[in-house]
């Protein structure tokens, strides 16, 4: 039995399976894409064609038509052919586009530019896109004033994403957002707690899954009292300058308190764990962020401790996380391990997680994929690069190594794609 | 050739060769298991059966029978069933009770259990298990006050386990058992380095053939003078409360004299580095400890400098600390690798960190594996799932990229299994 | 298609492709060994002798012949023959001296090394090495007061290492050094400042393609105003004891100017991170260094974001920073990927690494290797271990899991192998 076969044959069965995707920042109102600018726009290819030389003045010269921004994107393209996301934009182009190239270049990217088009202008592009993704659901990242209306949330699943309430409170705009939204003028502890709860209420009355929030290496949490939150609180509220004492204190009160919301309103908190923001600060849009692998699980102990009722879908943004990620999700039982995020999402990396997880955490714990796309067109080839490792994984370590049968395999990877979403976020 | 096939054959050969077990907590008085409630006692089923959401009052009610208990496990091992821990648990039960299946379920334990039962009862069941496991001998764990009689030293080797003196020596019970187990009543440095040389005379005169310790991330020995430790220890023998500073103080001065007295007494001193103990309190028995990945061997450099003559045979448990011990290995001549612990303890990390050491590191300096188990029967599962992951590394690092003879190949695999673990422990 | 065949095919392929190496430690002036003691002489040799128990006395005995130093060695080499290293000398043998066995040992090494002195005595020797590994240019690391004569520069080119400046400033001989190399007796900022720019303006005038440094895990490079480091250089200057933070603004003063020059001078500045220096007092030459790998490419976000200009062709020590590496490389244009470095230079290590870089940084930003060597022979041996992993990674992740055709696979090994080294260092 070749390993090469039975991998290939393993990826095929799994493609055939629906998806719920856990994990995306679609725009329910925009999900599709309209010309390929919105895919070349991606940040991983703005990016890394920056990357590799291109001037962040040529890709966001404002006005800039989106045609001639695929123009000048494809001219740096070579640059990065070898990399894994220019083979998931190869893959989209010859799937949804019918493009017959293995490379997208100056000779040949306007009449595909100009075939995406009309595809993308048919009014069921959406659907033909979901279709043949197999995409039936699809997690939000919504603000926490996010209206959630205007949109069918059975199939976009809202998800209240916290990060500017743990951040940014002490920004005016965050406040005049945090008081319209909820109703209420933010003045004390009190009243900061109410107006957290009025979102819950208002993102669980609309389908809501998960709370979710990324965090940086540093980020340690602790419980802070009603009572040591008012000075740093008050400080936030009348514009004056925070010490990096008093952001810490506020941060971990708001967060804390969300933590205690998700008991409350029973939804999974999805902890995004390790990313420094701005690093390079001359970057292209959403490609500035970075990290430093000097960070550690056990900065969330109290958290885990304090909150048995709570489930934590866990993401690490470095690979070396990932060993602390299994361990922590093979004791506690409200660990669960989530996707492979940002940096980590490359076969490479993919494949160790996938292979550790699998060997040490319980089935049911483990949440194999999201896509974090910005663009419905991108889960085709992410759930597809996420598939082909799975199945090399299942092949050699079970089918081969152990013994299972193909169906065995096949159920196993079909809880990890699938059953466990559905599980977890009660679906 | 295939590598799949080179791979099997390689390990069938190394399947014959009788091992020595260099780290174990095997009870001498008790080493085989009475009931299939020892295998799954084992806190890899309780931790991972608790992970996935059985409660830990149902694991550990007062009182409950050994077939209740074993009952209530199945009926959640169905989470597991991924694992490399429930593959153990399969083989063990193949290979000593002649289990036909694949799955251990609520359909068909009970028989299981009965005959189980039985097989275990026969006089000669602990000879079964070494023999068929081809188990010659097997180090112990052994607390600092064990009288170490009553059982064969030369099958289980004592071994001296230090954490309690290192580290809780403050507490009124350690102190009474090291008063009782050496006639010396501790009452400042002097005579606490003359308790600790009786249990090296103690010990030495038993057979015991290294002293050991597990250590948490934050360690960092460093000598202390007889002088400095005086205060720190004076409260500790008075109850008083101790200083995190004044705890390390008297911490690391136990730990130097241990090290001085494996010179004495020529006992190579395992270290086991990276344990956070009780990260997750209300976790069942031994599923509560955790790790922090940010720990160094640089913290180890005085200690490894200072003792030249005294090797160190040393464990981390994080996977990321890997690299460091291949790299203080190959330089230290004091340095050995040792095994694979715990979380590290899985397939994945298991073939990443073999093959760094076969690459790295003097052959004469690497001890494979040892089992880590409580009970007799682990040993089998447990070397066959190491002599898997080093028959691979052999052959395609080996055999196949470096044009190794088979047989030399085995060679060097048959030093790291057992050879090694001759002449390191001097056996 | 076998996976092991096309591998072998592609290494094939790539071992016909002239080389540029762009670090070694070779000295122009005696580039090639005389005897094998040259060799054997390396420090991969000594240490890992060394840590396999023969007395650093034995190996450096003051006016050791060289025979009688490799009869020593080639005693204790059977402890070694698992390592890469131990691969490396039988390769050289038996390419450069027509050995035939595989293994060195006491019964065969006398004739080697007379057959190897004699090849080696050859007027032409040097150029066979050259010829027969396909070495075409070499990058030296001279010393900041190097002369720089002598030697032909367009084959050894020079390269800026500045050590010494960064971190010995405050020793006496590397004042009496720098005074002499440039003229100029520093006496404050700004004359240090002048000669720095003096010895730029000397290499660069002698071709010189790159300044390079290797730095601490510790190192966080910041700017220092003149005003700012001319307390801690006067104290440097007269001999009075720096402190510890006084020490760090001086290096700190001193790095940020060399990458100022960097920019002047249009130089790439090569980091080399992670190095600490002499953990091993005890050590045979060279054979003292070790790692923490807590440290991060956070330490260098100042500085990457101030000089856009200056590309930092940077190599990791520690192999959990391959991620970070990875990841800056993907998002900060003048980040370059920079070869596999001293304890990460193993094929366990190389594999993973070069397979994720390939993944996820643009083609373009990757110098795939170098040697690091100090005697020319060392590059056949070091560059096919790469060049074998890189056809792996190049047959596995390119030709089979996405389709390429060899003769592109091929194409981007030799980018990385060359082509880049080429176009970085401005050829």
């Amino acid at each position: 039995m070749s390993s090469n076969d039975l991998t290939r044959r393993l990826a095929d069965e799994l493609h055939r399976l629906p998806l719920i995707d856990p994990h995306s920042h679609i725009n329910p109102h925009a999900a599709a894409s309209t010309t390929l600018a919105d895919l070349l726009g991606y940040h991983y290819y703005t990016e890394l064609a920056h990357s590799a030389g291109l001037p962040k003045s040529q890709i966001e010269e404002p006005g800039l038509d989106p045609k001639e921004k695929v123009h000048r994107l494809v001219g740096k393209l070579a640059d990065l052919e070898n990399t894994i996301q220019y083979s998931w934009l190869i893959e989209m182009c010859q799937v949804f586009f019918g493009f017959q190239d293995d490379r997208l270049t100056l000779a040949n990217w306007e009449s595909l530019y100009d075939t995406a088009a009309k595809k993308m202008a048919q009014p069921d592009w959406e659907e033909q896109v979901l279709k043949t993704s197999r995409l039936e659901q699809v997690f939000l990242t919504n603000d926490f004033d996010d209206p959630l209306t205007g949109f069918d949330t059975n199939r976009y699943i809202p998800c209240l994403r916290t990060d500017d309430l743990v951040f940014h409170l002490a920004k005016p705009e965050t406040q005049q957002r945090l008081a319209k939204a909820t109703g209420i003028a933010v003045s004390n502890a009190q009243t900061l707690v109410a107006a957290l709860g009025k979102l819950f209420q208002h993102f669980t009355a609309h389908g809501c899954r998960a709370c979710a929030i990324s965090l940086p290496p540093s980020f340690a949490p602790e419980p802070v009292s009603a009572n040591d939150v008012e000075a740093p609180l008050h400080a936030a509220l009348t514009g004056k300058p925070l010490s990096a004492c008093e952001a810490t204190t506020l941060s971990n009160f708001v967060f804390w308190n969300l933590a205690q919301y998700c008991v409350e309103f029973k939804l999974p908190f999805d902890l995004m764990i390790g990313v420094n923001r701005r690093v390079y600060a001359d970057g292209v849009y959403q490609g500035q962020d970075l990290f430093d692998q000097r960070c550690s699980l056990i900065q969330y102990q109290k958290l885990l401790n304090a909150f048995p009722q709570v489930t934590f879908p866990i993401s690490v943004l470095a690979n070396s996380s990932n060993h602390e990620l299994v361990s922590y999700a093979w004791i506690f039982p409200n660990v669960v391990t989530n996707g492979h995020w940002w940096y980590s999402n490359i076969p490479a990396y993919i494949e160790n997680d996938c292979r550790s997880r699998l060997q040490a955490v319980p089935q049911t714990k483990q949440i194999g994929y999201y896509s974090d796309m910005y663009k419905l067109e991108f889960g085709l080839p992410k759930f597809t690069m996420y598939r082909r490792v799975l199945a090399k994984v299942l092949a050699d370590d079970f089918v081969i190594a152990r013994g299972w049968s193909e169906e065995r395999a096949l159920e196993l990877g079909r809880l990890t794609l699938r059953g466990n979403v559905q599980r977890i976020f009660g679906m």
